[in-house]
C-alpha cells in the first residue's frame, strides 16, 4: 500500500538492466588525479605506494564475485563480469555506483597503510562507467586496448621524467624533446641515459591483473593477503582471495593458461 | 590518430546524456547500512553523530554547483540539479558515479571528527541513481515523498525504541505492539511513556535541507562552516557555503520563501 | 509455462516505456519523397492532391485518441500525445511503428481517391521517431519550429518555381538567383512576377492543423468527413471526427482559443 | 545556422544507435490481424493467398541489403541484419519504422494480385520492434523459437479447424476437445479424421525462410521473381533477388549448408 499520495514519483525511475549474455566491464577512473598525485607527492614516473589501487580493486572483487578478471594501470581500473551474471539484476547504475563507492572507500581506508608518512590532505574521488561487450574477442580487445595504453603512457612517462631527473631538462623541454618520437626513439633516449626499458618493473610496464586465487598454478604470482586493519574488514577479505599478476594479456598464452576467465562458470 | 588497432572498442560506450530541461535528482543510499550502524554502535533511534552525512552532502554540493537543494534523512540523500544544468554534459553515469564517490569519500574523511571515540571498522559503501522530473510540481512531490518517509520512519523508530528502552520490551515484542498502528496510536504510546513527539528535534522529525548560503534570510538556519582538517580541503569548502535547515518542505511556505530554488538561475 | 527451451530469447527485448508526464511527439517523414513526388507528377510548388497526407493523419488520430493536436506540412506530420497518456504502455517502438504503419497504409488506401488519374507506381514509405517534451512551452516551441520551417520552405519553393514557370529560368539558374536571399527579397521577386505571397493559400503557407472536432467553435474550419470507401473503414472514421485548420500556431491566440489542447483531459 | 530561435527543440531527440557487433532482429507483427483475416475471408487454417506476406518481406529485404535471412509465419516476420551492419547508423527507430512502413506498403500494394476477388475493406496495420542478439547461438535460438511457435500453432489450428470442418464441432467444442492435449494426441485426432499431419505443406508446417538468391544451390527452392505491376517497382525488385525456402532452421544442417548467413560478409 502506498504510504502517501507522493509515491507515484517512483514511477519516474527507469529500468536500466543491461543486455544479457554480454560481458560487463566496469571502468573506474580517478577524477582530477593529476592534482591528487601532485599534492600527495607521488614519486615520478611511478610510485610503488600507488599499489593502493590494487588493494581498492581487491575490495571491488569482494563485492562482485562474478568479476573474473580486473585490470589496472595508472589511476584507472577495469572489472570484467561474466556474461551470465545476474548480480544486482544487471542494473547499470547500481553496478557502477557500488563499484565506484567501494573503490573510493577502500582506497581511502588503507591510505595510511600504503602512505604511512603522508597525511591524506583531501579525499580522492573517482568516476565510473559500464560498457558491454558481446564476445570473447572484443572483450579481449578491450583489455588489450588498456594494456597498450599502459605501455605507451609508461614508456613516455619514464622517458619524460628521466630527461628531467638525469639530464636536467625542464618539463617543457622534456615534452618538446619527446614530441612526435616513436617508441623506438624513446627506448634509444633511455638507453643513452643508462636505462634499459626492458629492465623496468613489470608492474609498471604491464599494469596489474587480478584474478580469483583459485586459478593459481604452481606458486605463480602473489596471493593478495592484505593485512586487514580490523577483524571486521578481514572477515570480508577472507571471502575471496585474489591473485595479482603483471603479465601480458594481449597475446594468447595468458588466455590459454586461464581458459576459465572467459567461460561462464557452470 | 588511433594509438592501436584496439581503439575501436571505445565505440561500445553508449551516449547517456539525460533529457534536457528536466530536474535531475541524484539519490544516494547507504549500502547495507543497518549492519554498518550496528557495528559502529549508532545510538537508537537517532544518533547526532550521523550528521556526518550532512558533511558528506556538503562535499557533493561543492562539486555540483548547479545543485540548488539537497535533502537527507537516515542513510539517504537526494541532490536536485537545476533543469538547465549542463554539468558533465548531463551524462548519467558520470553524474551518478562522481556524486556517490564524493559522498563516500567525504563521509569517511570526516569520520574521526564526528566519531572521535569509535574506530572505523570497515569502509562504508553507498549506491546511487539518477531520476528525471519534468516539472516543478513533480519535483516538489518527490521531495515531499522523501520527507513523508522520514516522518513515518522516525515516528516508528522513536516509538519502537522507546518501548524497548522505557518499557523493557524485546525487539520482537515492540515490533508486534506497533504492528498496524496508525500515527495517532504511536503518538499515544509515546505520550504514555512520557514523550511528546512534537518535542523531538526537528533534525530527526524533518530531516536536513541544504541550500546555497546565498539564500539565507535574517540569521536563519546554520551556515555550514565545517572546520576543515587541512588547508587543501578548506580551499574546496570555501568555494560554496551551504545553509542547513530542518524545516517542512512539503507545504508552500518554504518554496515561497526561497523561490529561486526552482528557477533556472539567469 | 514455456512452450520450448528457446523462450529465454524473449528476455533480450528491452523495456522502452518513455518518461511519464512529458508530451509525446510522434513525427513521421516521407522516405525519399522527392523521387516519389517526381515520379507521380506532383504539381509544383504545391499540389492540392497532396492533401492525401491529411487523410492519412486522420487515420493515425483514429488509433491514437490521446493525440490532441497534429501538424503537417510537406511530407511530414507530427502527432502530439497528452503528457498523461498511457496508450500502449507509452512503449516507444510500439507507438512509433503503429503510427508509421497506419499513416503509410491510409495514405496508400486513399491514393486513387485523391489521384484518380495517376496510377500508384510503387508504394511510398515513411519513417518515424518519438521525441519527448517536458513542458507546454517547449512543446509549443516544437510546433512553432515546424511551422516556421513550413513558411521558409514554402516561400522558397514558390519563388523558385515561379522563376522557372514565369521567367523561363532553369532550375539551376533559379537556385542561383535565390542563393542567400532574405524573405523580403523573395517577396519582392514574387511581386515583380505579379504574385502577392500573402494571397497564396493558407494551407500551403501555414500547413495543416488537426484537432478533435469537439473543439470546434461556430462553424470554423472544416470537419473532416471523408467519404469512406467501404463500410468497414467508415466504422472507424466515425469514431473520431477531426477539425482541419490552416492557422498560425506560433503566437498565443490559437492556444488561448483552444486551451484544452495542452491540458490533460480530466 | 539556425533558421529560427526554435531550433533548440531538436536537441530533445535522443541518440538511439544500437550496440555494435550484435545481430539486429526486426520483428513485424500484424496489428489486430485476427479481425483483418476474418473480415477478408481468409481460408482456415491456412490460406495460400497469405503468401502476400512473403512478397511484403521481399520488399523489406530490398531496402535492407544487410538482412541475410528473414523468417515468417502467420502474420509475423523477423528480419536478421548482420552484426556489422552500419545501415542508417544502426538507429533503432529509423530501422523499425522504415521496415514496418515498407512491409505495410508492399503488403497493400500487391493485395489485388494475391486476392483478386476480395476487395481490401480497410488498410491493415503492423507494429514492429528491434531486438539485439549478441551471438550466433542465441540468434539461432531466436529463429528456432519462432519456428517452434509456428509448428505448435499450425498443428493446433489444423486440428481445431479439422474438428469443425470434418466432424461438425462448434468452435467452442473444438477448443474444449483440444484443451491440454499434447502434440501426439493432436496427431492422433487428425489421423482419425483421415489426415496425416506430415503430409501437410511445408510452407504451413515450417513457415517461410528468405535468403539472398546468391546462396542458392542446384535449383533448390524458388527464386522470388514477382511479376512487378509497374516498371518503377520492378526496378527496385531487380536489385536483390531472394530465395524462398520452407525448411527446418532449428537443426544444424541448414546452417551448415548456408554458412555465410551468420558470418559478416567480407
Amino acid at each position: 500500500m502506498a504510504k502517501s499520495r507522493f509515491e507515484y514519483v517512483r514511477d519516474f525511475e527507469e529500468s536500466d538492466a543491461v543486455m544479457k549474455q554480454c560481458f560487463i566491464v566496469l571502468r573506474i577512473d580517478g577524477s582530477n588525479f593529476h592534482r591528487f598525485s601532485d599534492k600527495h607527492g607521488f614519486v615520478k614516473p611511478n610510485d610503488e605506494r600507488a599499489l593502493l589501487a590494487n588493494r581498492a580493486a581487491h575490495g571491488v572483487m569482494q563485492i562482485m564475485p562474478d568479476c573474473t578478471i580486473a585490470y589496472g594501470q595508472s589511476d584507472e581500473y577495469s572489472f570484467v563480469l561474466r556474461p551470465d551474471t545476474t548480480v544486482h539484476g544487471r542494473r547499470r547504475q547500481k553496478l557502477v555506483s557500488l563499484a565506484v563507492s567501494k573503490f573510493t572507500a577502500v582506497y581511502q581506508f588503507y591510505w595510511a597503510h600504503f602512505f604511512p608518512e603522508t597525511a591524506l590532505l583531501y579525499p580522492p574521488a573517482f568516476d565510473g562507467r559500464l560498457v558491454l561487450y558481446p564476445s570473447d574477442k572484443i572483450l579481449r580487445d578491450y583489455l588489450a586496448w588498456r594494456q597498450v595504453d599502459c605501455h605507451i603512457n609508461n614508456l613516455y612517462n619514464t622517458t619524460f621524467h628521466s630527461l628531467i631527473q638525469k639530464q636536467g631538462l625542464t618539463a617543457s623541454e622534456s615534452e618538446k624533446r619527446l614530441s612526435k618520437t616513436l617508441s623506438k626513439e624513446k627506448n634509444e633516449i633511455l638507453f643513452q641515459l643508462g636505462i634499459n626499458y626492458n629492465d623496468e618493473k613489470d608492474i609498471f610496464k604491464k599494469g596489474s591483473v587480478l584474478i580469483g586465487a583459485e586459478n593459481r598454478k604452481e606458486n605463480e604470482g602473489e596471493i593478495d593477503l592484505w593485512e586487514a586493519q580490523s577483524s571486521e574488514e578481514s572477515k570480508h577479505l577472507q571471502k575471496r582471495q585474489v591473485l595479482v599478476l603483471h603479465v601480458d594479456i594481449i597475446k594468447d598464452p595468458f588466455w590459454q593458461r586461464y581458459p576459465n576467465l572467459l567461460l561462464p562458470l557452470e
